[in-house]
């Protein structure tokens, strides 16, 4: 039997009342993009700002969300409540499903101080990069005051749907050097903690003395934050309550030092660039098409019209 | 001695009766982009559409510009006069200086039948994608009627940048699988001939019966050109003419089969929708700076309007 369609507002009202239903609902919303995403975004949009986000990324096999587990495990020890939204560019799923590799997360699906949910990309104009905070800015509006926001993969657009984090938690394994080659500038530049995840296996020593090496080498100013190295073991949960710490020193410090208050302005700033070029991007697709934009074509083409005074016109409408 | 402010208009007469200093000239100011470029677009857009373009491309090494050279001195040997333009994407160089591997050209350079010019891109907003079809554009409206385009490098670009050529030639080496691999199915969809060059090298046949395969396997309809597959030695100029009657033959079918106003006529098309796309990016920049664009971000910082609103306020004046 086919749903009947959402209307943003009521199942705004009804998440806020508690109703995951509805919740996840309006995240399928937001991933779907269009209209309603926006109605949601502007609903969501005053009522958030408390919640306070952190970032985990790695390459894939890392290990992240047997850690993710763990961590949710550990919050619930100390009576936190937590969202989990789980980004993956590359899955070819949809509709918030829970990712096949996602067994141990299972632990916790009914218990009612944990959300999780999986987010791919569908129609979303801006893709994740829109996607992801506009899902994090709900979930906050909601009252969840601890997002955990896990990206697969170490590409560009992970990075930067990581780095969108207030605290980003980069996991590597011992030995990650050779894997990771390509990206490890991206991962250093966003990394406010570094977890050497798997830490049973070979090579931990080696592998914090890498990262010390390139953190010297990234010559921070006296002042900044220097990103600590914790070495966990997600499957038994082994160094999660120093992970834990790690996040909470980071942010107290980003709290005290104006970093936070930065990064959520410049976040701001670059979020409203991107949907200024997204429009811009929509308004010129619907400029070039139709029948006017054949005929100035069919101009072109017969050289009776330079292409630049074809472009002004069809411009015409967004020059005023 | 700086040189007095270039009037495009004064240029492109002089260039008009034959000064090749006058063509260089505005040559750079199409590289450099912006309103002069503009206006030499305008000048030489009705009076272009004789001249037939042959894109030359290949990875780095194949051989191009000896191979240009040695067909440079066959089109002057059949009594044609000819314009070529050395792409380079990557180069450093500016100012349309002759690239440093471009020793054999130079025979040519004292030639009145011949002009050879190198382009990077410099201030050009489209780049060279939108930079190259205008100098193309100007050196027909001049009344040249061969032009040859030789782009370095197998990247998008440069695939893109060959791509818009009346005929392409794809220069490829005895044993070329291994180098090109990432983009042999980007050059495949792009080449209306395939040149074996350093065909005195050994594997010559094995490249010709790979590519056979490949073009095989690419499923062409039976009224479509297939490329022929000629092979070349440009130190000694062997093969040279059969290239040239490859080039001479693809373009009588280009012509005859309608396949030469269609490819134009899509051209004519993409390249507005570049000019239609750059001058809306370049509208974004200017809407996201300024006074009002920092009052406007301040507010979506402080939560007192939401990104989408604040987007709306901004592209008011280009959604009239």
């Amino acid at each position: 039997m086919a749903r009947p369609p959402a209307d943003p507002e009521a199942l705004f009202q009804a998440a806020r009342n508690g109703d995951r239903a509805a919740t996840a609902r309006l995240l399928s919303l937001i991933e779907r993009g269009g209209d309603p995403a926006r109605v949601v975004g502007r609903l969501a949009y005053p009522m958030s700002g408390d919640g306070y986000t952190v970032g985990l990324t790695g390459a894939p096999g890392a290990g992240k969300s047997t850690l993710t587990s763990a961590t949710i495990g550990h919050l619930r020890s100390l009576g936190l409540e937590v969202a989990v939204l789980a980004i993956d560019p590359s899955s070819p799923f949809t509709g918030g499903a829970i990712l096949g590799d996602r067994v141990r997360m299972q632990d916790h699906a009914t218990d009612p101080g944990v959300f999780i949910r999986s987010m791919a990309t569908r129609g979303h104009l801006g893709g994740l990069s829109l996607a992801t905070p506009e899902a994090v800015r709900l979930l906050d509006a909601l009252g969840r005051r601890w997002i955990l926001v896990e990206t697969v993969g170490v590409g560009q657009v992970e990075v930067e749907v990581a780095g969108k984090a207030d605290t980003t938690v980069v996991v590597v394994n011992p030995g990650w050097g050779d894997s990771v080659q390509a990206n490890k500038a991206g991962l250093m530049e966003i990394a406010d903690v570094f977890v050497i995840n798997k830490a049973d296996r070979k090579g931990v020593e080696e592998t914090r003395r890498d990262l010390e090496q390139m953190l010297d080498l990234s010559d921070l100013p006296h002042d900044a934050w220097r990103p600590p190295i914790v070495a966990t073991v997600g499957n038994t949960g082994q160094g999660v309550p120093e992970l834990w710490d790690a996040v909470g020193a980071h942010r107290q410090f980003a709290e005290q030092s104006g970093l936070l208050v930065e990064r959520r302005n410049f976040r701001a700033a670059e979020e409203l660039r991107e949907i200024v070029a997204n429009r811009l991007r929509e308004r010129a697709r619907e400029l070039c098409t139709g029948e006017r934009w054949d005929e100035v074509t069919n101009d072109v083409v017969g050289h009776r019209v330079d292409p630049w005074s074809a472009a002004d016109e069809m411009l015409a409408p967004v020059e005023a």
